[in-house]
């Protein structure tokens, strides 16, 4: 039961059918052919299937171990995973030539990753930092700190991490206190950083640590934060790895969930200090580090979907396999498998289709990341780039709060079972539960759509995303098989059309709009979510009506149909319940005494 | 941080205010006052809050412990706090004088058990299966049984269980096949039965397990089954304890959560059968535990809420003490409370408004169920057992799935210190998870709900009760402070009527009536969650109004009232659109294919 198998049919139908492999065609990507994304998914899945995945729970038993002497120690057969991961070339994926990667697209980069998290989300935060120091380096280093630092980190021998948080610094980096004291041509680091993923390990030679901190003189608050390159291991002249730098791993945490990821205290600078090289401008720091967060937060919303889909696959193996009770339709008969239950059978059909609908829309917003980058114009580039701007915070968050839901209704399908650890489907709801928190929390990413997003445009990303939805309500009319799915999307499209309305004018207040903005947050990026996620699910059911036309009988098919209407009709309904929250405007909220 | 302190003043208000005592104005509570009342919530916050608290966290670190020769060692603490609890008479709390109780109300009985779960959930669980027993012999058992074990379960100096399901036997109890041999006057009882919750331990000298068995001559199926009544120690003619019975604990489940409540499985018989005596009548069995589980099913949901309580203090002390951010009121100035930012302070008001709802609705089941045992008339005594009925399966299911999502609220709140085991916020989720699992899954609770209760009477129990929130409609309505509260709650009504016509309408088709239950269960009981809720915290707002209109300044009532006004104008939306689910209908739940 606890095996994890990548749903390679679900991700062709998503690029061939609902993004008809538009980024292949994009500038760079001519030597990326359909033929060859498959035999890369092909070839992800069996890594996903048969490495990653049978060490989800080993890893969750044995979690990471720290040592007296500061080393930590990842689970068994860990290291050696992610060594096949490394030598099978999937760390560069995404990657482009020039900087040593595969060049493939984001789309299919970001269906390896959910594979991957799918298959084994602790080991899948490794690379997850890496790509994002990757980023941060490619775009904001220096051509040396480029030279020394990029092929290592693109092959994967070297991980990556990102230190951000301290104990007084979360959700606010402004006080962030780490100290850097420049020195010939590097700095001294020192202070202690907490949350730190992957901040030390046994899983590959060198580790990358990209920190924020500030110098003596810097002024207070964001401005006098940079960022800093500190490496576990200096880099002698000849690339060969040198001293060990002054970095330990103080501690590590005892989480809820994905135990197998160590996650880090590190101190810097006990000795010393340790040796550090500013990445791009001083003062910059905190700009630098989101360019890259941004990339990572939709990175999160993916894994959060790779762990529902491995709750999905739990769920429905168990009840085709556990019988018990009669189903309505044989009362008298012989017991039959609970998935026969509507009860049970609402429950396996709501995680499916919520699953569905938060895959596509990750994988729409990939398309988009593609153009962003790769488009000849831009125009397009910029347009493709502000509507991933918007997709993305509701992708981190509301893929997120979902895959909670749905791996704790993947408990809910096993009974008593999945209370029981050894079953596995528990495991899921402790490792999703750390998705909504970090990489920004979803609170966070609200504010970032409804206050930042939303109010620099005057919602005019937005308006113009919702004119897509509404070509799609318009394709569902003209079919009468799909006129109810038309009817349920053009009233969640008219909600957040209302919402979106409420949400400027109150947000644009100069009194009260910081206050709004807050207040409604939460509610509209909820609203956006269940609306976006149904637009595709209207698109998924164009396609499979199209082939259901068109005489092709296989099950998927008639599947995606049944999902498609859960979505809309069933699923819809609840997240439309948010504009009447926002319309209850925010007054209880704000005179509500928290004592 | 981690501490519980029982809400008194809560449990007061709904006592007094929401309730007006109504319990102590039944025949056979004369000597209970309100000031008698007053001093046992109390004393049993004291014992919730100084003894039992403490221990939260120890019980789930250390767990409870299996050895080799089947004894079971609870952590640390627990045994001296249940003799802590035994020895203050708080297990006959709510038995009645004649069997050895307090003859206390059952509100006041199940404001206590909500503090104790609140307290120590883990610990709690053992008297909430005493009950079952005691509640079970009492109606049933013969008078020698009776007089051999009650005064010792009423007491707590014995401990009972309920022995129910077997691996192949969950949902489906007709699948029992724990056998009983006739012997004289008692039976041989051999089989093995899984998750007993307390089925093994060292807190009390006794342990009597009740268990589902069938004799050899037995029909299949539901009427084979009897109930009988397994000690572990067997009981001498004078009351001492003689031979250890054939029963051990063959392992006990490694959990998600409530690691201090040992859940084992339990043999019988392996050195010749254990010794059983057959309790009420031969073939009865079932209907003999149903008695019992539904009062029980009450207690889980009340536990819910006692975990839901504590995720509220948790939090709301964690937002206050926690720095971060500026408030929008304060941009400029110095940090300020998370509890300032109104995006957590949405998180707080939904936690602590949906605490208070649930709360008010359990207790107000809880005056249904002392008038149904106590009412002078008949008359009386059916029209609020049949309103129990309705709303005990109700709130099982609903306070426990929303105290989930309270206690994961809860952890958000929390940042990443949330996901820190050490924080305590992690372990609520994971207590929290079984509740809607164990007695009775909350999808049977739902069949139970839309189809046997309503069903049986058409509807009648349900009609009645929603005169009543249409009643509280009427008074919101006419104080224009509440006029908002007032329509919120009266389309709340609107849409709950309209489902309960679908659902009667549907089900009672002989063709199809079965299924169109089946698929409509959860959403039914969902919405109806809502609706009630929202009715209780219309009556609160009416409550605190009038104090308020009294010139009454405790801040208790306007924190009330934007409890009142959160639950019906930004919760009560959410729960309305299960409408819309339902009027969706059955058909792609039923043509799903599962695979």
């Amino acid at each position: 039961m606890n095996v994890y198998a990548a749903p390679v049919r679900d991700f062709r139908f998503v690029l061939e059918e609902l993004l008809a492999h538009r980024s292949l065609s994009l500038p760079g990507f001519e030597e990326a052919t359909p033929d060859l994304v498959e035999a890369v998914l092909e070839e992800a899945a069996k890594l996903a299937g048969d490495v990653w995945g049978p060490l989800n729970k080993i890893g969750d038993q044995q979690g990471a171990k720290r040592h007296a002497d500061g080393s930590v120690t990842t689970p068994e057969g860990f290291a050696a995973a992610y060594q096949a991961y490394v030598e099978g070339g999937w760390n560069g994926i995404g990657v482009s030539e020039e900087l040593g990667g595969q060049n493939l697209t984001e789309v299919v980069a970001s269906a390896v990753q959910e594979m991957l998290h799918g298959a084994n989300m602790a080991l899948g935060l490794c690379p997850m930092l890496t790509a994002g120091a990757i980023e941060a380096l490619a775009h904001h280093g220096s051509d040396a700190l480029k030279a020394t630092y990029l092929p290592k980190l693109v092959e994967g021998t070297w991980t990556g991490t990102m230190n951000l948080t301290e104990s007084q610094a979360g959700s606010d980096l402004s006080q962030v206190r780490t100290r850097a004291l420049p020195e010939n041509d590097h700095y001294r680091i020192s202070g202690q950083k907490i949350y730190i993923t992957w901040g030390e390990h046994d899983a590959a030679e060198n580790i990358i640590h990209l920190v924020l901190a500030r110098k003596p003189d810097a002024p207070e608050g964001n401005k006098g934060i940079s960022l800093f390159l500190v490496p576990k291991f200096l880099v002698n002249e000849d690339g060969s790895l040198g001293e060990r730098n002054d970095v330990t791993c103080a501690s590590i945490e005892h989480k809820l969930g994905i135990h197998g990821s160590p996650t880090c205290t590190l101190s810097f600078g006990e000795n010393g200090g340790a040796i550090g090289y500013l990445v791009g401008e001083e003062g910059r720091g905190l700009n630098h580090m989101f360019t890259m967060m941004n990339e990572a937060r939709h990175k999160v919303g993916i894994q959060g979907i790779g762990v529902a889909e491995r709750a999905c696959q739990h769920a429905f193996a168990y009840a085709l396999e556990r019988r018990q009770g009669r189903s309505p339709k044989n009362r008298g008969g012989a017991e039959c498998s609970i998935s026969d239950h509507l009860d049970v059978r609402r429950m396996l059909l709501s995680m499916r289709a919520r699953t569905d609908a938060l895959r596509a829309l990750a994988l729409y917003c990939a398309a988009e990341l593609d153009t962003s980058r790769h488009a000849e114009s831009n125009e397009a580039r910029h347009a493709a780039q502000a509507r991933a701007d918007i997709l993305i915070p509701v992708i981190k968050s509301f893929s997120t709060d979902q895959a909670v839901d749905i791996a704790s209704m993947g408990i809910q399908v096993h009974g008593g079972m999945g209370y029981v650890e050894e079953t596995g489907a528990a495991q899921l709801l402790r490792d999703a539960r750390i998705a909504p928190i970090y990489e920004g929390s979803n609170g966070i990413q609200a504010l970032d759509l409804a206050g930042r997003k939303l109010q620099r445009d005057n919602g005019e990303a937005l308006t113009a995303l919702l004119y897509d939805v509404a070509a799609t309500v318009e394709k569902l009319n003209a079919d009468p098989a799909l006129r109810a799915l038309g009817r349920g999307l053009a009233a969640g499209l008219e909600d957040l059309k209302t919402a979106q309305a409420i949400v400027l004018e109150q947000g644009s207040d100069p009194e009260k709009g910081a206050d709004a903005v807050q207040a409604y947050a939460t509610p509209f990026l909820n609203l956006a979510g269940h609306v976006l996620c149904a637009w595709q699910m209207g698109q998924a059911a164009l396609s499979a009506q199209a082939a259901l036309n068109n005489g092709n009988d296989d099950p998927f098919y008639t599947a995606k149909m049944r999902s498609a209407e859960f979505a809309i009709t069933q699923w819809l309904p609840v997240g439309r319940a948010q504009r009447a929250v926002i319309e209850a405007g925010t007054q209880c909220l704000s005179e509500f005494e928290v004592y």
